[in-house]
C-alpha cells in the first residue's frame, strides 16, 4: 500500500469533506480516505498497481476542488 | 429508465452538491444526476433493473445527508 497526502482548496464546509472522502473511498484501489475540511487536506491509502496518484487527483479535482500540493 | 426527485436536508454549500452530484453518478445503475444546493434537491435517472430507489437514497446519506422527501 502507499500514501499520498493532499492539499486541497475550495471546500467551503464539513459537508464538502465528508462528501469527497466517500468520492475517494469509492475509487477502484482506494484502501483508506480521511478529509479534513479544518485542515484542507486529505490523505488517501492505496494499492498503486490499481490506481496511480495521478487519479486521485483527479478524482479530488473532478467535483470542482483544487489540489495545491502533494506529499507522500 | 427510471426518475426520481430527492429532497435533501444537510448541504451547506455548491461544493457539497458538486461532490454529491458525482458521487450519484458512479453508483452503479445511474445513467444521470444533478443536484442543486440552491434548491436542496437531486434529480436521478436510473436503470431499476440496476439499482434501487432505497439505495439511491443510502448514497445520499452517507455523507450525512438527509433525504427528506421524493417525487417521481
Amino acid at each position: 500500500m502507499s500514501e499520498v497526502f493532499f492539499q486541497i482548496e475550495g471546500m467551503h464546509c464539513d459537508g464538502c469533506a465528508r462528501t469527497l472522502q466517500i468520492l475517494l473511498e469509492r475509487e477502484p484501489g482506494v484502501k483508506r480516505a480521511s478529509v479534513s475540511f479544518d485542515q484542507a487536506c486529505a490523505r488517501v491509502v492505496y494499492d498503486p498497481a490499481m490506481v496511480e496518484r495521478s487519479e486521485l487527483a483527479a478524482a479530488v479535482e473532478r467535483p470542482g476542488y483544487r489540489v495545491i500540493g502533494s506529499a507522500d
